[in-house]
């Protein structure tokens, strides 16, 4: 190589997840135009001239991790709402927004959100909400990557779109952001209870015409699996598939209560589930039979899901229940292998969500989303098994460093790209009017 | 009061968890002698005079958190020992143990336990270990409160002392640290399969000859309960109250698999359960029923079990386990609410250790174990629920300061009792030789 590389990280313990999932003890990865150019042992990789050297020595470095089910604005409500079931839940939680969810108290709840993922070493996630321009525009100032786009919702919302206008408004925000390099276009209905038969195809269709990925809830409580059972005569998964939703590219959140019938749909069509753990515990809503899915090689990918119900967007503890779980409640600590987990927030999360080609893995012609994670902390000391510690013993505060696009937007813990202090304040300004509001209708 | 008090903490969210459960907004908290003297508004306590105060604004103040099962040393080989059930967990396990465990390499385990501890905000811990004077020894010289004392093990262990030689051994242990304030000695058999009925009784009696607690390990996984029958006719829980184990005050790690006569017996006897999330489900060992004990009037405790099997020692993540487990397993969000979960760290956690006389709530007389958590932090903005907080979103790095005893063993993230680079570096060396010797018994 004749031309310099901007950045050489050196000497980290480098956590490849690539196709041999190559690990490099004395590791070295070099950056140019925000693409990963060389990957491979520091000696090997001497001979590079860089711009700038990162010393990755005492490090884990490994790619970012990608957060693929959160409502980032829902941050503004964090611990508002507690002890309920989901539909009780999201009726009171639905009072608020209503009052708050404003374009701008998004855009603010979503710099929240991204202060909080970017530290805990998220550079990647896919956000449904409301005003999904306010999540785009601050996901897009502070360097972060993010699938997010319109959603689909026929009830009074509090984005004032008309049921009738959901369709034309969501093909201009495609179109707006179609060029955006960091924002991934997807179409999201909330789900088949609160949105038409007709208003999920022509979601399915909008995705396909654009050709994006189609997200939306899918089997989260019992209660749904009962409400779609009398509605429609189906399971939600049974549903969306006669409904032909599942024809092309669809990620479903939760996937908890499923019939034989469906594990089969899923395995036909390719559609991935995405693991909330830490929401479906909360809520009540149950176990998601994520070794099963598994088994039978329907894609598993992890969500932290909103703030409200997990009640932070931390990729680690997400990840470290997902690896708990299900050894827990089938009595075999033989399922979810760690680096299975790492690799549901990793490659298997990038291919899920239709980025296998540019993030997930640290591999020559990958873009540069990576974080550099301190090995030097006593939770983390010794170290046998680097898998093992990533599910069982890292923390957000672990995470050093984290570059997006071969952009730092954190870099030793400092944010260049979000005035954090401001955003704090900010939200504890609004926090006051949303607890105000709460009392006067008498829950908080 | 005339005479100045010691440490006036000033202006924090005290969260009491005295008898009403009372909440300070602007809270302050006066410390003299190492013991609570006073505790209200920080307007009531303004008038003290005070040695030193420490501005507690934006910061939360509470009773440190008593982790009730832990195996320090163990922190030797985590992450050593990966996806295998209990029992064929435990004899791998155990052949690393008896190369490596010399009394001086438990000091040296115990040292990297304590860090991590008390920089997640534990200030009281029940370790169960061999030598137990080495445990001891580095939490009186960390300034750690620590419940540790004699184990029993009827076949060979790693501290050469000989199945009819542990009473005497135990009866000196038991003499030689009844005096130390911080060390609160009990009596530990290892569990009822590998410590005779003999055994057990013999170390029921020492306990109660000397005034102290029982600790052991029962219920934990079906293998145990099957052998048990097998070879007693008895259920674990039975068997020990048959032989008049739960006679006394005594806490029984795990409870994982229990009849309906186990409650009955836990119930009569008012023995404690501790609740051990993190390695149940790590080991495949099962989900414990926790609602059903709470309902039945069982004291359920935490602890994070060692981290060989846990990863780590940190107690947020065992209290988030804690309190969304049983909500998942039994589809039910209203069970196990975030107060519950606090009070098993901090109040009820004291008292089924014996201590509720002197540690656990924030209330005058009782001596000053407390935490201060940073609440200036992106995962916990907004708050609208301290508890919420405290068992969903708080993480070991919010822990700014921990006062155990009226000392400081953290202060803003410094350790002064503690000789943390060391320990990581010794632990380091000594983690070299397990390595090699992993690899002479091809496992590592």
């Amino acid at each position: 190589m004749t031309q310099p590389v901007d950045t050489l990280f050196a000497g980290a313990l480098v956590v490849t997840m690539d196709e041999s999932e190559r690990l490099f003890e004395d590791g070295s990865v070099a950056i140019r135009d925000g693409e990963i150019v060389a990957v491979g042992r520091r000696a090997d990789l001497a001979h590079l001239e860089s711009r700038e050297t990162v010393d990755a020595a005492g490090k884990l470095l490994m790619p970012g991790l990608v957060n693929s089910h959160v409502h980032m604005a829902d941050s503004l409500f964090r611990s508002l709402v507690e002890d309920l079931p989901l539909e009780p839940w999201l009726e009171r939680l639905w009072i608020s927004e209503r009052a708050f969810v404003t374009h701008d108290n998004v855009e603010l709840g979503a710099r929240l959100a991204l202060v909080e993922m970017i530290r805990c070493g998220t550079t990647t996630a896919l956000d449904m909400f409301w005003f999904p321009e306010a999540g785009a525009d601050a996901a897009v100032a502070a360097g972060f990557r993010l699938l997010t786009g319109p959603i689909f919702f026929d009830f009074e919302g509090p984005d004032g779109i008309a049921k009738e206008d959901r369709v034309s408004v969501g093909e201009a925000w495609l179109d707006k952001y179609a060029d955006q390099p960091l924002i991934i276009p997807c179409v999201q209905p909330h789900n088949h209870i609160t949105v038409s038969p007709e208003g999920m195809q022509a979601a399915r269709r909008m995705a396909d015409d654009a050709g994006v990925l189609f997200h939306t809830h899918c089997s989260e409580t019992s209660t749904e699996v009962r409400q779609t059972q009398e509605r429609f005569g189906r399971t939600p998964v049974g549903h969306l598939d006669d409904l032909g939703i599942l024809d092309g590219p669809a990620v479903l959140a939760h996937c908890v209560h499923l019939t034989d019938d469906d594990f089969s749909r899923l395995q036909r069509t390719g559609a991935a589930a995405i693991h909330n753990p830490l929401s479906n515990l909360k809520l009540g809503s149950g176990i998601a039979p994520v070794a099963r899915l598994l088994e039978e090689g329907v894609p598993v990918i992890v969500g932290t899901d909103g703030p409200v119900s997990s009640n932070d967007l931390d990729m680690w503890t997400a990840m470290r229940f997902a690896g708990l779980l299900q050894r827990g409640a089938n009595q075999d600590p033989l399922l979810t292998p760690a680096r299975d987990v790492v690799r549901m927030v990793t490659s298997v999360g990038a291919e899920a969500l239709g980025l296998g080609d540019s993030i997930g893995r640290i591999t020559e012609g990958r873009r540069a989303d990576m974080i550099l994670i301190d090995l030097d902390r006593p939770h983390l000391t010794p170290m046998f098994d680097p898998y093992a510690h990533l599910v069982y013993a890292v923390g957000r505060d672990d995470v050093r460093s984290v570059m997006i696009d071969g952009r730092f937007v954190m870099r030793d813990r400092a944010l260049p790209t979000l005035d954090e202090e401001t955003v704090l304040a900010d939200v504890g300004l609004l926090a006051e009017k949303i607890r105000a509001h709460a009392a006067t209708i008498g829950t908080a």
